[in-house]
Formats: C-alpha cells, sequence, structure tokens
C-alpha cells in the first residue's frame, strides 16, 4: 500500500517518532507495520549482528554488500508480503543508509552503491522518505544519554558523521519528489506533527489516485 | 603474481587436483597460497557457514550477496596481498560459480550477477580459469563415496546441479580466452597433467612477458 522510510543520523529522533506514527496511524483504522534495517527478519537480524559487531572488520564493500543482502531478505520475506497485503510500512532506515554510510561516508562511490542497489531491490522503492534534519553535533548532545553501548557504526568518529550527513544532503537534492526533509532540532511533538502531516498527504493522494 | 581460479560442479575433482598442483608449484620453487571460497578469511569463513548451513534460507539475492560480500572481504584481506607479494594465489572457487550457481541455476539473471561483481570486485579478475569437466550425473557417482554431511548447496536436486553445469557451459563460451576447459572424468593423475601443463604454459607466458 504505502512504504515509508525514515533517514537520518544517529540521534536524529527517527526511532522515536517511528513508534509514534505507527501508534497515530493505527488509531486512524490503517493496518501498519513498523519494521527497521539492518534487520526485521530472523536471517538479516544473523546479517545484522555481523556487521554492528564491534569484533567484525568488515572492508567498506563488503559491509555494504552485507546491508544490502539484510535488505533484500527483508524486502522479500516482510516488507512484500506487507504491501500487498494492504499494510502501511515504516522503515527505520532503507536504501538512502547504505548510500549515505557507505557509498559517501565510506568513500567507495554514491553512484556505484546506487547502481548494485538499483540491481538488487529492483521495483520495490519507498513511496516517501522522512529525513530526520539535525547535523552531527547537534545529535551529539541527544546520544549522550543513550545507555547502551554504541554499535560498531555508531562508534566512527565524528568526521565520518558529518560525512554521513553530508552524503544525505546529496541524496536529497537528486531526490526531491521522494525524499521530504523535516526539522528535527523542534520538541519531539512539533516534529511528529511535521511527520503527520506528510504522511497524511501522502495516504490522501493515494486515496484520490484510487479513486480516479 | 598469478591468479588461477578452479571452477566446476561438486564432485569434479579440483578440490583434490588444488593440493596436488600446489604442492607441485611448490617443488619448483614458487611461493603459493591455496585458499578456497566461500571463505578464506575469518569474516568471510563466518559469512561461509550463514550460507551453506542447512538451517537457513536466504532469497536468490541474499544468498548471491553472502557469496560476493565474503569474497571481496577475502580479496581485500587475502588474494590481493599475497598476488601484491609475488605469490601464485590458487582458488578453489570464485566468482564464475556465483554466475553459475545463483546467477543461472537459481535464475536471478547472470547479467546482474556479473554487473554486480563487475561494480564490487574491481580490477582484480583470475589470469586463468581452469574449469574440471565432468557432467552432474557423472560426479554423482563420486559424491556417494563422500562421509561428510551435504551442505545446504550440495543438497540441491539433480535438476539445479544440471543447471549449474549448463550455466557454466555459457560462462566458458564467453570466456574462451580466460577459461581453461579439462576432462575430468579421467584418473586424477591425467587431470593433474592436464592442469599442470595449462598453469606451466600461463607461468611461462607471465615469465616472458615480464622479460619482453
Amino acid at each position: 500500500m504505502l512504504f515509508i522510510t525514515l533517514e537520518g543520523i544517529d540521534g536524529s529522533g527517527k526511532t522515536t517518532v517511528s513508534k509514534m506514527l505507527k501508534d497515530s496511524l493505527m488509531q486512524s483504522g490503517h493496518r501498519v507495520l513498523l519494521t527497521r534495517e539492518p534487520g526485521g527478519e530472523p536471517l538479516a537480524e544473523t546479517i545484522r549482528k555481523i556487521i554492528l559487531d564491534t569484533e567484525s572488520n568488515p572492508t567498506p564493500w563488503t559491509e555494504t554488500l552485507l546491508y544490502i543482502a539484510a535488505r533484500r531478505q527483508h524486502l522479500d520475506k516482510v516488507i512484500v508480503p506487507a504491501l500487498k497485503d494492504g499494510i502501511i510500512v515504516i522503515c527505520d532506515r532503507f536504501m538512502d543508509s547504505t548510500s549515505a554510510y557507505q557509498g559517501y561516508a565510506r568513500n567507495i562511490g554514491v553512484t556505484d552503491v546506487e547502481e548494485v542497489q538499483n540491481i538488487v531491490l529492483g521495483t520495490t522503492k519507498p513511496d516517501i522518505t522522512i529525513f530526520f534534519d539535525i547535523t552531527p553535533k547537534e545529535a551529539q548532545v541527544r546520544l549522550l544519554n543513550r545507555k547502551r553501548n554504541p554499535d560498531r557504526l555508531e562508534k566512527e568518529d565524528q568526521k565520518f558523521h558529518e560525512a554521513v550527513y553530508a552524503g544525505y544532503q546529496m541524496l536529497i537534492s537528486e531526490n526531491t519528489e521522494r525524499i521530504k526533509v523535516i526539522d528535527s532540532r523542534k520538541p519531539i511533538n512539533e516534529v511528529m506533527q511535521q511527520v503527520k502531516f506528510i504522511v497524511d498527504n501522502a495516504i490522501g493522494e493515494l486515496i484520490s489516485n484510487n479513486n480516479e
């Protein structure tokens, strides 16, 4: 039905808002699946563990391929069946994360990563992607309050997270139709309002397209 | 220095011959690394376990990407450093296995698999590839004598193995320069003689090219 992906750097608030969005859509009577990447499916979760393990040492392309392998599994087994069943799918991180984190910040090339993802992922692309805009410096303050240990990607230095942010800016400029940018520095309820506005619009468009 | 890959269906004798080839080259004074795929490096071996586990259920593209992820890790950490060090690398299975098993037999498309491998693997391609030619029916007799339990790929039905063989035939016809076909139905010593002849020729060419 509607495939929504949420993107942004760590600490941008997207995971918190994803749960609020799910609840809000369900209260409006929609069937909703909230899932996340990497993971969202047993084998994909196994791959997730390899990727995020701080003892793991994949080279940049190996890391990239593990993300895309987990993604295709998640798509085939979870996302596509749900969409076919008329369910709204909200996915916390998807293909743009790989383009920003690996393609841009790991410096293996956004074009090459996009080309591989185009071949592998086929036609199931997000209908809308919401980018939670906050700079790495601003996000840092929020991350200090996190209680769990950072994973291998979160442990990267500030320069890496700045590069990820720059990668996202590039993707946004190239996908102005699909990627909607919201100001994520605002209080959580205001962020949620912005997200709700975008999603309600998308659902409205979908309904009017179906009625035409 | 010289990058040799060995290809063929299971039971073609390539693993046995690979060890004989290594010994023979070392006796001639060469430094040799014998390695295998999937695996050949700690993280790649972890990925191998996921791929070959009979409990695992990757979709065809996920399986493919796991193979290529393990391959890039193996290349970066083991094969490329060895080649730079002047070592002859013999690799039991490499990129053609993925084209034949996943691209052709799993039916996701040889062209797509080759395109992804071209993007991901870059310029390090095998100098020569030896295909151990034996039909699945003929190989079956040898496999019956194996003591260990078959892995997830080996457990596939006869139709799958026939498709793999057909996939290899296609690759051979498209890479007549690189892929050398040997008759693997012969007794092991004769097979080894054929392999030795091809490899000695390749080493001879390499030396004469370097002297030019």
